[in-house]
Formats: C-alpha cells, structure tokens, sequence
C-alpha cells in the first residue's frame, strides 16, 4: 500500500462545455480511516452526466460542488483498512466515494459486492445507481404495459440499455436512440431492441420514428432532450407516458434553451410527463438490486461498460460522456 | 313559434387568427324532430376556446369541422316538441346542440335543467363542461393538497374561476393571472383569491410569482400556455403537479410554436405534468354535477357568465375568448 495518494479536485466551473481546466489532480498523504469508516483501494469510479449538473452555482437535487472540493462520484473498490466491525480487509464494497486512488467512504454508507456475480464495474453500471434510475424510472414512472410502443433515447447507455432490456421483458415494442452504427447495432442485435436509430446519421427523426414505431408511442424514456425529444413528442398515443431521466443535450446550455412548445401536444393524447430521481426509491433499492442481479445472474439483463484506464484519465472519461463516447456505463479503473 | 331558422355555418378555415369570414348565418326552415329527438328553442349558446381546435384539418380529440358543417357547442334551451317519452314541451335542457335559434338534440344526449337552482347560463359554465373540466382537472389531475400554493392561469375564464375557487375549498393559496383589474379584483374580492395578477399590466411575471407564491408552486393548472406559463415552471416546487387544460395562448399559432424548454426543469422537482380532457371523466359527470349544484346553492362556489346578446353576434363572442373579453363563461343568448 503506497503512502501518498493521488485525488481529483473540482478547479474551475465551466462554461458551456467543461474542459480539463476544470479539474486538477492533487498529490497528497494516504488518508487514514476514522471509527466507523473505511479505507477503500479504488478499482474503479464511475463518471455521470448528472455530475454536470453540481458543476452549477445553482442549487438543485445535487449539492453544488464548491471550487476546491474534491470530485465525488460512485467508486468500487476493496478495503485495505476497517475501522467498523461490518468489513473486514479485502472485502470489496460500493459507494460514494472520491476520485482518487485511496477513498475514505463510511461503512454505513456502502454496499457489499460480490465479484462472483459481476464484474467490479458492473456494480457502477447495472447493478448500481444507473441501473436502479432505469428499474424505477420504467416501471414505477413510466409503467409500461405489453404492447407498448417504448422509445428510449440514449439507449446504449448506462441508464437507456437497461431500460429497452426491462421494456422488452415487460413484452413491449422497443425502439433506442444511439450515436454510432456500433451502438445501434449492440442494442438491435445483442439486447433485442426491435429497432434502433443512429440519431447521427439520420436526418429526419420524425420519420425514423414512424417506421420504427409505426403504431405511435406509448412510453418515452428520456435521457437525452433536444430534437430526438422534439421528434418523439409529436408521436404520443393516447395516455403516454414520458419519464424524464436526464437531459444531458442541455447540460452544458449557459441559460435556458429553447425548442419547440410541448404543452399543447399534450392535451390530445392526456399524455404524462415527469421527471424523475432513483434516490426517491431509497427504501426500496433493495428490491432492484435483487431482481437486477437475477437477471444479471440469468443472463437476461445484458450489460457493457466502458473502461479508460488510469486516475489520471478520469476527466476525459466524464467529458467523453458528452460526445457519447461510452457504450454501456463509462468506468474508469484506478487500479488492477 | 317561427317556421323559419337561422343557424351558424363554418364557412373557412383560418390561418392564425379566426375571423368573422370563417362563419356563415344562414336561413331554413325549422328543423323537425325524429323519433328520439327533441326540438330545443336555444336560449343560451356556448362558445369555447378549445372550438378553435375543431377549426383546423387535423384530427384530435374532438373531431375537425368540415367547411359546409352548422357550427356546433353547447346548448341550454326549451323543449319545444318532443318526440321522445323522456322530456315534454316546457323542459328546459342542456346538450351539443348548433348555433341556431331551433336546434335538434336527441334526448339521449341532453341533461334536464332546473331554472330553480341557478339561471340557465351556469348550465354552460360551473354546472356544465367548464365547471366539469375545473372539477376534475383540479381534483383528479392536479391533487391538491392542503397548503399547497396552487397557480392558475385564465383564473377569471369559465373553467380557471371555478379551479380557484375548489382550490381555497382544499385549503390551498390560491394565486391567479387574468387580464384585467376588474378581472383581478374579482378574483381577490370575490372569489377568495390570495393573490392575482394581471399580466397585460405587469412586466415581470417571475417577480410577480416570487411576490405572490413566496413558497414556490406546488400545483399549476394551465389555460393559457406562453410567457406565464414559461414563468410559474421555473417556480415548481417538489413533487409539483401541472395540468394541462388549454393553452390559448397557442390556438392561433401557425406551425409549432417555440419558447424555453421545459423538460430539464421537471427533473429537480420530479414534477408531473399532464394534459387533460374532460371527456375522459364522463362515467363520472353525476358525481362532479351533484357536488358543484351543491356549492352553487349553498354560496360556496360563485360564478359569472357573459352575455352576448343576439345569434347574430355568436361569431363576436367566440373570436372575443382570444382577447379575454370574457370574465366568467362567455355565452350567448340566442332568445329570452
């Protein structure tokens, strides 16, 4: 176990687009564990859209990060130093963490993993926050029903592709929104999406949606915004619903874009529209985590992640995020 | 009785905003009932925003009109031959019926009228289709809660002045937009309002909210749509609820109008937004109808209607809705 320990911090807020400026990595002495804490070797930390989002001077669901804090974030890791009786060294747990090599997380605050069940970034991915936000978020939210006609934008990302796998075993129709060939293709051929658009290559949204939902639209799951949204929107049957999970078009808007009005395409069909947090679902994370990890298990919840290797890289894995670099959850491993 | 018969016909689509061109009064002779059907003197017509919908050659939920079609909304007159064993010369009774001085309504379709328990023209507002939609909408879309600041838009129109008022019933603050300080006023002295604003008068609708609503908006009920709408949406509190019942501010717009994207402001409050129509509600018109008599007859629920005089001026009184001419329900009064 090294002595010194490396973690990121939060230098600058952005404008627009963040860039590395807003980051700096800081060298400092391995923190040591207090009663009721532990020490956790990072393997991997998770960058997420929402992150964007505490990079505001403005108060929302997410505390805003001050300049000077350091960068938090889902981490995966083992322990190395217990000071509670729960784990022990070697045990290997999840939980807010910071971006660092050493992170120390209170041990109330984590939850075991086991490695024989998944891969260590899975617990960042399917079987932790992104995959309880698209449990909750399709079936709580956006009820689906068998039949349904079900969009899902960002759909081969960490939220989106666990969505259209929970909406096809809930017997919909499945249509994804992805940014590349090789994502379009993973969702259609790999997860049993019934068809996919590569939003970059297609010019005309509103007829990719007629052909690929040719009974209209039921339930939109909205991770993305923009056009893609504009297009979907015209497309609502009657009683549809729209869980809005993210907006990461938007993210690096400075003030309030704009776009065509939704208001009144809603009154037609009575559609429903909401927005939508996983920690509104805390006291029943456990359910999700078990039914995900049966059909982890089983094999019918497939799951992908993207991996950049290296602490020092872990700015560039979150504003990767924007460009859509990731296919499945974006990771970045700290340590073998 | 008259043998003669004027009645209103839908002469041309209009482009933006509807004109007098767009009707045409013509004359024939009275209609005669069929078996089932009841030969109804108008007394009161109705004239509504959502029939600018109906003007366009796009299906929704109400079906267009064909160029060459009577005009058609609600009516409340005297039976004045029936060919049905459920109604008699003499009944007063409501129903879709046309702008006309004779209409024919099958008596399936019309609800009696008690003249006793309020004037004829609360049969086309509170005791009709408005109060109705204000009912539901509030009750079953929106839930109020009591404490809850409710914000409505079109709060001195037909269907906003009764969602005021059943809102301070459910122990809400109420605060309303409307269009004039005689609208206002009406509002605050007489309906019970915490607060209103007129918002041809005011320049700042978010300070206007902030003063109003210190405690943010936890329920919306929308008639109007555009820059108080884009207002009140930076002010959801948690959980909030918005209902969708109009948006006349956009009934004349061409193509699709834009403003500020609202989408990635649900997220932070969860907020649930959903359009409504009153249509959905019809296996439950009793029980709305039994309550909103009883408020009426008890002083509770206060309402206004405004007259136009004279079948001539039907079209006047419909293209007035779009400049708010009307405080209460807009009718007209097609006989004495």
């Amino acid at each position: 176990m090294r002595d010194s320990n490396r973690e990121w911090y939060f230098a600058e807020r952005p404008e627009g687009e963040p860039s590395r400026d807003c980051f700096e990595l800081r060298e400092s002495d391995r923190p040591e564990p207090r009663y009721g804490e532990l020490l956790v070797r990072v393997r991997y930390l998770s960058v997420d859209p929402y992150m964007r989002g505490r990079m505001r001077d403005t108060e929302s669901y997410a505390e805003p990060w001050e300049v000077g804090d350091p960068m938090r974030g889902g981490v995966v890791g083992e322990v190395v130093e217990s000071e509670s009786e729960r784990y022990e060294e070697g045990d290997f747990v999840t939980g807010e963490g910071t971006w660092a090599d050493y992170s120390v997380l209170d041990a109330d605050d984590v939850a075991p993993v086991d490695p024989d069940v998944a891969g260590l970034p899975a617990y960042l991915g399917v079987l932790g926050m992104p995959g309880r936000t698209a449990y909750f978020g399709l079936l709580d939210v956006a009820e689906p029903k068998p039949d349904d006609t079900v969009v899902v934008s960002g759909a081969a990302g960490a939220v989106g592709s666990v969505v259209g796998q929970i909406a096809k075993m809930s017997g919909c129709r499945v249509v994804g929104f992805a940014g590349s060939d090789e994502k379009t293709d993973w969702l259609t051929d790999d997860l049993g999406f019934d068809a996919a658009i590569n939003y970059k290559t297609t010019d005309d949204y509103s007829a990719a949606v007629d052909d690929a939902a040719p009974d209209g639209v039921d339930v939109y799951f909205d991770n993305v915004g923009g056009p893609i949204t504009d297009a979907v929107f015209t497309k609502l049957n009657l009683d549809a619903r729209v869980a809005v999970c993210g907006q990461i078009a938007h993210y690096n808007d400075e003030g309030v874009p704009t776009g065509p009005r939704k208001l009144p395409m809603l009154i037609a069909p009575r559609a429903k529209v909401q927005g939508l947090l996983v920690g509104d679902y805390a006291t029943r994370f456990g359910e999700a985590s078990e039914q995900l990890g049966k059909w982890v298990a089983s094999g019918e919840l497939q799951h992908r992640e993207t991996v950049v290797e290296g602490l020092e890289n872990a700015p560039d894995a979150f504003l990767g995020l924007f460009s859509g670099d990731n296919i499945g959850k974006q990771v970045v491993q700290v340590s073998e």
